[in-house]
């Protein structure tokens, strides 16, 4: 259907200005006095809304007048510039075709809902100014994070979601099976016969695609996936839902300060991507949802970002542990209020901090010299903490499998990864970036519900 | 770590000619003779190798001579041009640093293996010359999908994975639960107690995101998923797997043309992507995998879609139901053969087939005025016939309402969707592409197996 969008209008209004052009979208209020009428029209390309004035010169003035908010219409009429208004232009109409009107009884009316109001209808949020604005720059983000990684050249991989094994030996997990679950087949000694199940064995939905990644790596180089996972934790927090997205790039040839290097690189190109284009929803949530935004962000583009080892970062945490309700110590697993702490008081930057004990990270990342740290990272920012997790990966056969040992993780279950250190391995790294952290870091959201379009939390699986 | 990567040096030679360069990769072959050996080097980057000629002045000779197919190494050396030689140019190594051995038993040895042996190591068979191509190819179809849905400012939508309805009312379903399976808690009546479920209530797998999308397709007008689905069908067939992607497009103020038109554009601009960003890769895939390949692909390019309405499809297969297993008559759903027929015997291009009957499509496509048909389109290509199958969707509520119930559909399953048809309802159309489907199309590869980083049939849950 041949319709000129509102962004086309703000974005290139000299070609239209004087012109006929035709618009459709929904009313987002409308007002008539007993001769013409003001609408407010999105259409959903734009966060600018688009002004329609109606005369009663138009056959259908009464239907018009009386349609309720959210009713869908096309307007045919010209566009017309209005300086003396809050609004560049507006259109003057000869013609309001109705679309679909829309019941009386629409939720959305012309007020201030609250978030917590909008999570029960998650199918018409994204018609308010608020979540029109994180869902358009969620795509945003997720475009920039593929553009990013393919203009260098990194290969997508698309890792299984469905997966036999447990990436880090951690984490509550979905099963998931055909059976049925009312009469679930047994074995003679009553456990559970998975060999009638759909793939002959227990499966479960996936909480990483890393080790996956690695494989491919050692094939391609550098490669990313970015799918979702899942985490079948009973927590209910504003930070934690049981399915979201992650991005994870694997680095062959690549230390970690390479990773450390791809890591800002990406954070920055991100913001810069999204500060560009979509001006108007980032001020949008430096005014109404997050105050400091802007200069936050900003902020983090004009800096480089510190490093400081595990090691250091508790020696200047300690001179502040009367600050923290959970003590630091070398040792300890930093909490939120000690990385916040590190990159907003201290560093007053975003941070890396390396090198942790080796005792509170994942086995398979790489021994430091010491013997006592491993070769992680973890990026601190400002206002949140921890957005990215990686480390370089211990290539050593004898070392990777001497460490699984100690952890009583399950040779054979890891085959496929001890390989990679049989057949040519190559020094690597890689980290995680859960997308919808870094959603919420750009647009100042507080509640990750609010940044995923159908969230799944306990007892929540709506639509 | 500072590597010239093999794509740098094969797109600016010009750059790197008589100049030192470091290199990094796996050694696809090796042989020596007493004062100097030859490596083909591949490094991921890139689907060509590079030839590396180290000499017995090296301290290391060999150690290096001694070296596997497989093995990680750095080579420093001078970038020589070579004219007489099949490749442009090789290097001439100074040194050659071994990254990581590889074992004897290496399983890819220079050779053919076949892609049922290949199958079985998923892990390392995208280091064989098919699979780089695959994979790599694979990306950039992803990457040129959401390119052309970007640029034309559609708004990406993560649809839920973990759901509690069923889309189409059709196909089999993974269950997801973190139940004890070996002793699920059931309810008095002994059935099921779901309440003690993570979500409080039966989940599945998604088989589409598209009655999600829809609901934001209302508030943003054009949208697009991407992203996994699932189907627990027990088929074993080359096209059928588990665990897929796909791509999901849904435009408010659409109709079916437009719907064809986005349609068609979409597969031109991926196809002209992949052959201006992959051009060593299409070659081989024409020369070794599919001979027709290229020329197929340019003729999609250069033809404009043809278009056809089932009942007039029908007619024409009907002059030629001699040829067919299954004959056709109206009313009966198109198979393989009939598809391929159309396209490639009829229509010599690309095809779209509309306006089928109501009985063989789903609930929620739009009836077209006849009563007896809907507004769906498939587009069927040469080679492999349907690869998009979409529609108009019913915009009515009273249609839809009405349909549901013949089809006993639950209201209430639906509230979320009939609401989009209270509040504004805009006449929209959506389509659906197997990711995987296109693959096989672009790279002529014949296996679905083949086309996936690690994929889940029945009783194949691999990594």
């Amino acid at each position: 259907m041949e319709l000129t969008t509102v962004k086309e209008l703000f974005s290139d209004r000299e070609k239209y200005l004087d012109k006929e052009v035709q618009v459709g979208g929904w009313i987002r209020s409308i007002r008539d006095s007993k001769a013409f009428g003001f609408i407010v029209l999105n259409d959903g390309t734009c966060f600018d809304t688009l002004q329609i004035v109606y005369h009663d010169t138009m056959e259908n003035f009464a239907e018009v007048s009386k349609l309720n908010v959210g009713a869908a219409i096309i307007v045919k009429g010209t566009l017309v510039a209005t300086p003396e208004a809050k609004q560049p232009f507006e259109i003057q109409a000869d013609q309001v075709l109705v679309e679909g009107v829309s019941n009386a009884d629409y939720p959305l009316q012309k007020k201030r809902h609250s978030f917590e109001y909008l999570r029960t209808i998650s199918h018409l949020r994204p018609r308010t100014n608020t979540f029109q604005a994180v869902f358009r720059v969620r795509s945003l983000i997720a475009y920039a994070i593929h553009k990013y990684f393919q203009e260098q050249g990194f290969v997508y991989v698309h890792t299984p979601l469905i997966t036999g094994s447990d990436c880090e030996g951690a984490g509550e997990m979905f099963q998931v099976t055909t059976m049925d679950l009312a009469n679930v087949p047994k074995k003679d000694d009553g456990t559970v016969d998975f060999s009638q199940d759909f793939f002959g064995k227990p499966t479960n939905l996936t909480v990483s695609g890393q080790l996956n990644a690695e494989t491919y790596a050692m094939a391609f180089r550098n490669v990313y996936t970015f799918g979702p996972t899942f985490r079948a934790e009973n927590s209910n927090t504003t930070r934690h839902a049981a399915e979201f997205w992650m991005i994870e790039p694997e680095m062959a040839f690549a230390d970690l300060n390479d990773n450390m290097a791809v890591a800002e690189g990406m954070l920055k190109y991100v913001i810069r991507y999204v500060l560009e284009n979509a001006p108007a929803e980032m001020d949008f949530f430096n005014q109404f949802v997050d105050k400091g935004l802007l200069d936050r962000l900003n902020h983090v583009l004009n800096s480089e970002f510190g490093h400081v080892t595990y090691t250091e970062a508790i020696k200047l945490l300690e001179e502040h542990n009367d600050k923290f309700d959970y003590k630091v110590f070398w040792g300890c697993d930093l909490q939120t209020e000690h990385e916040r702490y590190l990159t907003e008081e201290i560093f007053k930057k975003p941070v890396f901090v390396t090198d942790y004990p080796k005792e509170i990270k994942a086995f398979y990342m790489k021994l430091n010299e010491d013997g006592k740290t491993v070769a992680a990272m973890d990026c601190l920012v400002p206002g949140i903490g921890e957005i990215i997790g990686g480390s370089q990966r211990e290539d050593s056969y004898d070392k990777l499998l001497g460490r699984m040992k100690e952890l009583g993780l399950r040779e054979e279950d890891y085959g496929f990864y001890l390989d990679l250190r049989k057949y040519g391995s190559v020094r690597h790294s890689g980290f995680g970036l859960g997308f919808e952290r870094c959603v919420m870091y750009l647009t100042g959201m507080g509640n990750i519900r609010d940044v995923v379009p159908f969230p799944r939390t306990v007892n929540n699986c709506d639509l």
